[in-house]
């Protein structure tokens, strides 16, 4: 990788952090822009899974713990973990989501939890980064523990 | 953002470049791999329309342009192309696909058609940042580009 890319990627990581808590300019209106943003936060949340199951079957040893995988995938969870927020920009539900009201109208928890999920997978992300077994499983458990912190008062159903 | 936080994700970042052409342990065997695969690679392009309608809509003049909303957009795209390779990863293809064998067939055609929507993407987010209004339009016209250079040879229909 050349200098140049990996500048540009620095900044582009740094910059999705200034997407959490913003307004997307150019939404649709009415029920489109509802349709959409479920899609966007599914397809988020398709690929955190994605990344996750990697790491489960690590952390359950159904598969053997390889540090450098571990790693690649925590670092695709903290990557999504920051995008993830752009999903729920917009307010109301979708006919198809499993999103519940509640997230509109509890912001702050809401927002709380997003946080302690961003921040608990950038900390598996620089944990797996060690490349320790024990601790890495221990930082993944603390996501999966945000994730559940959420879907408890967020989501209606498990997709 | 904390000084710990920015260095994580950039680590993040930088190591999810080590994502591209790399297997993924833990995989499913069979049609299910490949159901997940799609999955992923659509969710991935679901998330970059997203971001890729809000230029588009500035650079066409429907919507008003703004530099620091262009740039996070830019930026959200040029981490998601980082992505994008995961998608890609299993070979074959699912029921609900668009994706072409072909893929697979033409490996290094098809990877050198990926490596220039990353690069164009970053290209975009490194632009966007500088706020022009006419090069960061250009430069969106560049990675528009790279992905109707890819779709034409190995997606068969539009989703």
């Amino acid at each position: 990788m050349n200098v140049s890319k990996k500048t540009t990627l620095v900044a582009a990581a740094t910059l999705c952090f200034a997407l959490v808590g913003s307004a997307i300019a150019g939404s649709h209106g009415g029920g489109e822009a509802q349709k959409d943003a479920a899609e966007y936060r599914q397809s988020t949340f398709t690929m955190v899974k994605h990344h996750f199951g990697i790491m489960g079957a690590m952390a359950k040893g159904k598969i053997d713990f390889d540090a450098e995988t571990f790693a690649r995938n925590a670092e695709a969870v903290a990557a999504l973990s920051q995008l993830a927020p752009t999903g729920f920009e917009v307010e109301g539900l979708s006919d198809d989501t499993s999103a519940k009201a509640a997230i509109w109208k509890e912001k702050a928890d809401f927002s709380e939890k997003m946080t302690a999920f961003q921040d608990a997978a950038m900390n598996l992300a620089k944990v797996a980064q060690e490349g320790d077994e024990g601790k890495s499983k221990a930082a993944f458990g603390a996501v999966a523990k945000t994730c559940k912190g959420c879907h408890t008062d967020y989501r209606t159903k498990k997709k």
